[in-house]
C-alpha cells in the first residue's frame, strides 16, 4: 500500500508551463505530482500574461525570480542553474506541445506532457529521438492508466485468466458538446479549431485514452489495419469530428472497436474498456472505477473491488486507503507521477533499465497515440477505408 | 392495461410446424399465442418423426387426426376443412422457413415465422408478393419488439424528446459459444452449418433482433450504406461468423453501429439498443427490460420504470401487472401475438388498413432482415468494404 | 426446464371468487393458473353485481349456468355436480377471505387465496383444522416465492454456502401511497379501512411477502420474539399504518429486520431479501429478479443469472426460457400454480405425503402470516415493545 | 471549483499524534490536510517508540527536534515556541482520544480528532467546555461528510424538494470481521477490546459515520427516543457488539433506522443513507459516491452526477475535477480540512462567527456521537428497550 513513503531518494525539482489561474488541469497536475512528495514545484511559466503568471506562482509559494514570462526564458534560466528544475509539466493547448516539449528536451529537462504529444508522427518521432539521445523521460498524461483496476485487468490478461484475447471494445463517448457550446465557451473553442487542436477533435482528445488503457491491458496486441469514420454532427466543427468509430484488426486475428464522441447526448464520460478472450472478459468503466467486472464464461459474473486481498499483489501495491473506501482519478494520476519520478531518477542515475518494469505512458505511448490518430484521420478522409498500420 | 380481454372477436384457429417435444421455442410460441386466448391450437406437424409428433399433439389436447406427419399434409387437410386453421407458426431450422412459409401462404394460411424468414432477399420478396396478393399476414418472431419499454422508446423519439437522431448503437453479443460447444450440442450444431443456417450465423440469428428494435424505435431511418466485418473465432465455424461488427450510414447523416457475437465470453445476452439524438439518448437492455434509461444532456439521467403513469399512454396499454412487478420476455411475445391476431382478423375481414396502426414485425420486417444480412455478408466477404444499401 | 408438459395427470376443474372485470389481480391469477394447463376454469362468482359477473364469465368462455351470483351459490351447486370444480381461487378484499375460504373447505373444495388468509390467528387455525380434517389444500398467493432465484437462494442456504445464518434483512417498501391517494382511488381505499383490511395495512399487505420469502430461504429459523413500531404518516390512515419496522430475534441467536412502507416516496416496490451467514450473504431484489447477488466474504461478489447451468438443478427445473432472457412475476406465479396443482392431485389421490417435497405457500404459511401480523400489531400498539412469539 | 487556491491567509502550522510508519489513517490525514496547502506539518509524536517516531518524522522532512517522544512533550514544547503548531491531529486508538485532546486544548492547540472523541458524554462535554472557553476548534474525522453529494443531499432537503422528512435509513455494515480476524490481526484486536475501544465496537466505530451524514443532510431532526439491540456473532467479542440495529423516533414524528455491522459477510462497506420525505427520497452510497439517487414520487428516478451544473452552487463549489471524472474519499477529507482550516483561522482572528456557515463536524458532532453511542449501549444492555434521548 501507498502510505506516503517516497520510492525515490529525493523529490524532483519541477516546473510547469501553463496550468495557471483558472486552469483546472493545472491543479490536477500539481495535486498529483505533489501528492506524495515526488515533485517539488520550483518554477513556472504559468500564463501567457507574464504578470498574471508571476502572481500565480508567488501565490503557490515560488520564488518570484523563477516565475517566468515564457517557456523559453524558463528553460534557459533553469538549465543554467545548479538547482534548476529537472522536469517540466506542459499543460497548454495542443498546438504548443511539440515546440515546448522539444525545447525542454533540448535544455536537458524531463517532460510530462498533456496528450496529444504532437500533431504528426514525424514530430513525435523527432521528440522520441531527442529524448533517447539525451536519456530523458517523456511522460504523457493518460491519467486513468495509473488506476489500480487497470493494473488488475492487465494482470488478468497476463496470467491467462481470459484465455486468448479476441475482442477489445473501447469507448470514450460523452455528451457535453451535443450543442455548439464552443460558441459561448472559450475553453471549448480551441478544441474544435484545427489550428490549436490539430487534425482531430475527439479522436485525439478522447479516444487515445481508452486506446492506451487497452494497450496497457493487452500489451501484446499489434494493430494490423484500421478503418475510421468520423462525423461533425455540429456542422460548424468540420473538418474536425465530434463523433467517430474505429475498427481495428490486430496481428493474430483479434479485433477491436472504438467509439468516441462528444455528442453522446446525456452521457457522462462513458469511458469503458472491455477485453474479451476465449475464456472470459474483463470490463472497466471510469464512472465506477473502483469496481472491475470479470466474467468467465459459464460462471457467475464477478465484481472485483479495489483494495481487496484477492487482487494481484501488483495491483494492491497501488492502494492508498483500503478496500471499501472509494478512490478516484486523482489517485490514478498520483500513481503515474510516482512512476514518472522513479523513471526520471533511474535515468538521472544512468540506469534507465531500472525503470523497465514501471508501467507508465512514456514517449512510446505518446508516439503511438499520434500515429493512431493520423491513421484514423487518413482512413476517415478517404471515405472510411481500411489503412494498413505502420 | 391488459386484463385478458381479447381485442379480437374470436380466437384464431391455429397450428404449428415444429416446436414439439423438447423444443423450448415451441413452448414459448404456445405460451405467448395462447396467453390471452388469441390463438386456439387445433393442429400441428410438430416433429420429423410422425409418431412422436402425434403423441405430442395429443398430449396438448389436439384431435389425433389433426396431428400431421408433415406440413404438406397439414396444409392440404386444414385448408380443405371448414374449421381449418387460419394461421400457422413455423418453429423449424432456418433452411425450412422459406418453403414452409410459401406452402402455407399458397394454402391461404397466415404465418408466424421464426427469423430469418429466408436465406435470400429474392426469396423474401417472393413471399411478400404472395402474401400481398392473397391478403395474408406474415408475422416474424422478433419477440422483444413487443416490450412496453421499446414502445416507450419509440414514443420518446416520435415526440422529439431526443431531438434529431444522430447515433444508433445496437448490440446482441453473448458468450455462450465461446468454445466449440456445437461439437457436443446438436441444438447448436445446425446454427453453424450453412446448409441449415444460411449465409450467416450471428448476423442472422442475433443481430437482426436489435436491428429490428432500432427500426421500431427510429422508423424514419433509412440505411444508405453499410460495412461489415465478420470473424470465426472458433475456426471450424468458417465461413459462418461467430462475431461481427456493422457500421451503417443513414440518409440524412445519422450513423449506426452494431456488434453481434456468440463469443463475447462471460456475457449473458447483452442485447442493448441506445439511440442518441441532438438533445438526449435512450437506452434499453434486455437483461433489465423493465427499466429504460433516458438521458437528456444537461439533466440528471432518468430511470423510467415499466407501468408508471409518466409513460406514454400507448406504452402503458401493454401493461399487464402494474408498476413495480417485473415482466419478462413472455409478456413481450404475448403482446406481439395480440397484434398478430388483430392484424389477421383485419385481413380476414377484408380491412387490412385497420391494422395499420399496429406495431408488429410483419413481412416487411422479415424482408428487411434478410436484405440486411445479405448486404452484411457481401461487405464482409469483400474484405469489409462499404456497400450501398438497396 | 418447463416446456408446458403438465406434471399432473389431468387439469384441475377450477373456479374463482372475485377477479372479474377490471380486476388486474384476477387476470394475474388466471394467467398463472392456466399458463401450462394445470387449471381449467369452469365456474365463477366474479362480481358483487351478478349480471356483470355472469357477462364476464361468459366472455371467458364459461357456461352461463356456472357463472354464479355469489360464492355460496357456487359452492353449493358445484359441490353437487359430478364435474364440479375441485379448487377455487379467492381474489376478494381481505375481510372476506376467512368466510369464503371456510365455506369452500366445508364444501370440499381446495382453495387458493390471496393473503392475508384471515384477520386473526384463531380464524387461520380454524381453517387449518378444517383443511387437515378434510384433506384439502389451501394455497396462499405469495407469488414471488415461486421464482427460480428464490429457490436458488434457499439451496445456497441449505448446502451451507453461507455458513451459519446470522442476519436476515427484509424489505417491501414502496412509495405509491406517499400522498392520501385513497381519497381518489377506490382500489386503494379499502386497504386503509380496518373494516375491510383488518388490523394492519402494510404489515399484512406487503410485509408478509418478504417475510415468507425469508422463510422459504431459511426454513430453520424460528422467531423467538419480535418488536414492531408502526406509523401513519398520512394521518387519516390511523390506526392503520403506512410504515412499519419489525425487529426479530430467532432461536439460536440470529436476528432479523423488516421494513415495510407505502410512503417510501419515489421507490418502486423495493422488495428485497438479504440473508447473511457466517461465510457470506445472498441478496434478491424483485425489480431485477433474474439476478441473485452472492457475496462470499473475501471473494469478489458474484451475480448469478437465472437459467445458468451453475445454478442448483432444483432451481433450473423451474426455468422456462433459457438463460439471458428475462422472466418476471408471471412465471413465478405459474410455478406456484404447478405446485398447487400437484399438491391437490396428491391430496385427491389420498397420498398427501407425495406433495411433501413441493415448496409452496400452504395453509401453514397462511397461518404464520396472520400470526406474525398479530404479534406485530400487539407490539406496536403497546408502544413498540418486545413480545414473545408463540 | 477548487483549484488549489487557499481560502485562508496562511497555512496552519500543524502536528500529529500517532499516524506513523505503517498507519494508513495517518497517511490519509496528511494527504487530506496538505492537499491544498491548508496545513503545514511541523511537528509530530508519531509513534509509541520514540526512535521510530523520530525517524518517520525526519523522512517526512520535519526538523528532528520537533519529532517528539510523546504528546505531552510535544504540546509543552510547541506551545512555548513562537512558531509552534496551531493545530494537532490525533490518530491514535480510541482510549487515548480524550486525554490527548484535553491536553492539546489546555495547551491552546486546535484539534482534529478521530472518532469517537471520548468514551463518555461527560468527557465529551468537558472537552466542549474547554474548547469553548479557550476559543479553540475541535474537528472530528467524519470524512465522508465533506463529499459534494452529501452537500447536495442536504440542499435538496433544505430547499423542500423531498417535502417533509419522514424516514431516515442509515447503514454502515461491512463483512470484513465475519470471522475472528482479530486473533491474527493486531490492527483489529484493539477495536474489540473495551479497554481500548470503549463501550462499543461497531456502534462507535462505524455507525456514527452514517449517523452524522444524516445529521448533515437533515439538520432539523432531533432524536426523541431510541432503541438498540446489539449482538456479538463472534462470541469472543462480547460484550462488544459486531452487529447492531437502532430505531429512532424524532421530534415531530419522523423515524430512523440504522444498521451497523462488521459481520455483514461479503459486503464491502455498505455505507448508505436514504432520506425519505413526503414527496421524494434521496439516497447516497459510499461505494459509488459520485452518484446521488433522487426519487420523486410519480417521476422517474434520477441519477445526479457529481460536478454537473444542475447541482446546487454550494455543492459545486467543492468540485475539483469536473463532471465525469470520479472523486473519492480523499477529496471529501480534503474538503473537510479546508473548512477546518477556515474555522481555525476565524477563531484565531477572534471572529468565530465567520465560520458559522461552514458545514464541518466540530465539537458538537463529537459530543453528539458519544452521546448517541452511550444511549444505544444503555438501551441494548437493558434488553433492547426504548430510552429517552437527552
Amino acid at each position: 500500500m501507498i502510505d506516503g513513503t517516497r520510492l525515490t531518494k529525493t523529490a524532483i525539482r519541477w516546473g510547469m508551463v501553463g496550468g495557471g489561474r483558472g486552469s483546472q488541469i493545472g491543479y490536477v497536475h500539481r495535486s498529483a505530482a505533489m501528492r506524495d512528495g515526488y515533485f517539488d514545484l520550483r518554477a513556472g511559466a504559468f500564463d501567457l500574461d507574464p504578470e498574471r503568471g508571476r502572481a500565480f506562482g508567488v501565490d503557490l509559494g515560488l520564488d518570484p525570480d523563477r516565475c517566468y514570462p515564457d517557456y523559453q526564458a524558463m528553460f534557459a534560466a533553469e538549465s543554467a542553474r545548479p538547482d534548476g528544475i529537472r522536469c517540466v509539466t506542459i499543460a497548454t493547448p495542443n498546438n504548443t506541445h511539440y515546440p515546448i516539449t522539444r525545447a525542454a528536451l533540448l535544455a536537458g529537462i524531463h517532460v510530462i506532457c498533456e496528450k496529444p504529444l504532437t500533431f504528426t508522427t514525424a514530430e513525435a518521432l523527432d521528440l522520441q529521438a531527442i529524448a533517447r539521445e539525451r536519456g530523458l523521460v517523456v511522460g504523457v498524461a493518460y491519467g486513468y492508466s495509473g488506476h489500480q483496476m487497470i493494473e488488475e485487468a492487465a494482470r488478468l490478461v497476463a496470467d491467462g485468466t481470459l484465455g486468448e484475447i479476441r475482442i477489445v471494445t473501447m469507448q470514450f463517448a460523452h455528451g457535453f458538446h451535443s450543442a455548439p457550446v464552443e460558441l459561448d465557451s472559450p475553453a471549448t473553442r480551441w478544441r474544435v479549431d484545427p489550428a490549436f487542436a490539430g487534425p482531430s477533435y475527439v479522436l485525439g482528445d478522447l479516444a487515445t485514452h481508452p486506446l492506451y488503457l487497452a494497450q496497457v491491458i493487452c500489451p501484446d496486441l499489434r494493430i494490423r489495419r484500421l478503418l475510421c469514420t468520423r462525423q461533425s454532427f455540429v456542422a460548424s466543427r468540420a473538418p474536425l469530428e465530434d463523433n467517430a468509430t474505429v475498427l481495428m484488426e490486430y496481428d493474430g486475428g483479434a479485433v477491436g472497436t472504438l467509439w468516441t464522441s462528444a455528442v453522446n447526448a446525456g452521457s457522462m464520460h462513458g469511458q469503458k474498456v472491455r477485453v474479451t478472450g476465449s475464456k472470459g472478459s474483463v470490463e472497466w468503466w471510469d464512472e465506477h472505477p473502483n469496481q472491475l467486472r470479470l466474467e468467465i464464461q459459464g460462471e457467475a459474473a464477478r465484481l472485483l473491488d479495489r483494495g481487496m486481498p484477492y487482487l494481484h499483489a501488483q495491483s494492491l501495491g497501488d492502494d492508498r486507503i483500503g478496500a471499501g473506501h472509494p478512490e478516484g482519478l486523482f489517485e490514478a494520476w498520483a500513481n503515474l507521477h510516482s512512476r514518472f519520478a522513479q523513471a526520471i531518477e533511474a535515468h538521472e542515475e544512468g540506469d534507465p533499465a531500472r525503470a523497465a518494469h514501471l508501467r507508465y505512458p512514456g514517449i512510446g505511448a505518446g508516439v503511438e497515440g499520434v500515429r493512431w490518430v493520423e491513421h484514423c484521420v487518413r482512413s476517415a478522409d478517404a471515405g472510411g477505408v481500411w489503412v494498413d498500420y505502420a
